[in-house]
């Protein structure tokens, strides 16, 4: 029997910063699954930056999103009504239809996740393609090594605090940065990082120079912008910066770093990579996450915004560096 | 006996640009060689851009030149007096004692060079550490594929134009940017390079996107600044860069590109290097360069200035992108 789902649909494109006029909702009838498709409930829903991206007219690594359409994103759901036996009812799964209440999907679009392991919200934060955006960075991009000292702009953010944690996991000397005294402590007493500030508290390099007076080996980069430039002039010679976002450009342009020559005379590489080249790593990532995750070692931080109307704010709030996200923003849409 | 040598030092360090001002003229007296050195006549000597960053006093991958010093640089000489018998009479060597007529030195920090393959001040340019560099960007930074879209800016430079021949020679298609109308001029006829443009003429994309449609697959950068932007936008997916010079910020800062961060969309790589790292490569360049020289697959272009006098104008016209030399910026001392 047809479902009503409310789902979210991009109005207008931003100019510049996104803001609430540019979403809209909508009711839609969900039909019945035909054979080899699953009707699912979702349960909790990703926001997250790069999806900024996506609401400009713009090519880029995914497509943009197109007006009117309801967005996409990251969501875990659990199957309400089965036409395959793969995944028989109550199973949670893990899609790319966020932003709606439900929806029918062949089962070929949709993952199994293990609720007995971790809460369903952890599979979009610290084990899902949050958690592996960070572990393929710091293994495949940067290629941190055991007892390295790294350093992580936007640490509290859901990659950011996976790196973190990851990195320190691995005997690493971790610096990071955050936009809120909250986050700063959230860094220094949950995530046990050696050295923590506020961006926007004194210098950048004075910072970095004290809390690694012999330079650092790794940047983990998720801001570009002014933190981007104050790694380049920390970094060791040799050293690696692993582009992952960068979120002090996303609404509108920052001038690049003045300094960007220094990757000469100290030898640097510099690499950007885009998780989706990565999803072949998530059963390597997973041997190593769930076990942390189990024993404590890992946390999965996230902050919840509750219910389908609050996903467009909670998604404008990341990019608020003062704002309430801490680690992996979700919005919770039911049990 | 003690001979005389003329010898260029460097009287005061360059604010900006550089100036004659900046050199003073010195005649010393060198004594004879002992045991296990000789006394060496210079035949020829290079100047390169990098040398305008030693002039700074600061830390760098090489140490500041000292004022009141002798400037040292690369050289090819002729023994003249010597004390080692690896060393007869007459053979030819290559140093780091440039800017200066004579010097003695130790035999362990000289190379034998064979003119018989090339001439000598071709040890200096393309069989030498100039063409070293450009093949370490091209295979060991760049790893520059048969049949790749490469861009080199600079390209009618030193480096630049090695880098040009030696990706022409793999079946490579080449693009090249230089500053003058000779020198394109030369980049299309003599180098037979595929799309070679004035970067002072018309619009940076614009050149880079005719050429290649489809995009580019290698920038080797020689120069920073509004180059780089331009091969950043025109980089296809998985491109690199092989950082090798900034000769457009050398003198006055130039600001960072503000497009950097497509290196994350394009999981683009950015690498410099420093070509000290790599001079046990020199014989597999070597085996390389000097088969393709003799069959007149390459060449070695030079731009040669007379006599130690002429040494600084010669130097301050590398950083005149209109100005003369094209290919190796060599001056001449004695036969």
């Amino acid at each position: 029997m047809p479902i009503e789902s409310r789902e979210i649909r991009l109005t207008s494109r931003p100019q510049g910063e996104p803001s609430l006029d540019n979403f809209s909702f909508a009711t839609v009838e969900v039909r019945d699954p035909n054979v080899g498709e699953v009707l699912v409930r979702n349960v909790c829903l990703s926001v997250d930056p790069y999806m900024r991206g996506r609401m400009n007219d713009a090519k880029s690594y995914v497509p943009p999103f197109q007006i009117g359409q309801p967005l996409e994103g990251g969501a875990i759901g659990r199957v309400i009504a089965s036409q395959d036996e793969k995944l028989p009812l109550g199973t949670y799964v893990q899609s790319m239809y966020g932003w709606r209440e439900a929806f029918v999907a062949p089962t070929a679009n949709l993952q199994i996740v293990d609720t007995t392991v971790a809460p369903a919200s952890a599979y979009l934060g610290i084990l899902g393609v949050t958690g592996l955006t960070a572990w393929v960075g710091l293994n495949h991009i940067a290629r941190l090594k055991i007892g390295e000292t790294i350093f992580v702009s936007g640490g509290a953010g859901a990659v950011g605090n996976a790196a973190c944690q990851l990195a320190r996991i691995r005997g690493c000397k971790v610096i990071a940065s955050a936009g809120s005294e909250e986050k700063v402590s959230f860094l220094r007493e949950e995530l046990k990082v050696g050295y923590a500030f506020n961006y926007r508290d004194g210098d950048l390099l004075e910072h970095l120079k004290q809390a690694a007076p012999d330079g650092i080996h790794v940047y983990f980069d998720n801001t570009g912008g002014p933190q981007l430039e104050a790694a380049l002039s920390a970094l060791r010679n040799y050293g690696r910066i692993a582009m992952c976002g960068g979120i002090a450009g996303y609404n509108t342009p920052v001038p690049g770093p003045r300094n960007l020559m220094l990757v000469i005379g100290k030898r640097l590489r510099v690499e950007g990579y885009i998780v989706s080249d990565h999803f072949r790593e998530l059963p390597a990532f997973l041997e190593e996450a769930v076990p942390a995750l189990k024993s404590g070692k890992l946390i999965n931080r996230e902050t919840v915004a509750e219910g389908l109307d609050a996903a467009p704010a909670a998604f404008l709030d990341l990019f608020h560096s003062g704002a309430r996200n801490i680690g992996k923003m979700i919005v919770k849409l039911s049990d």
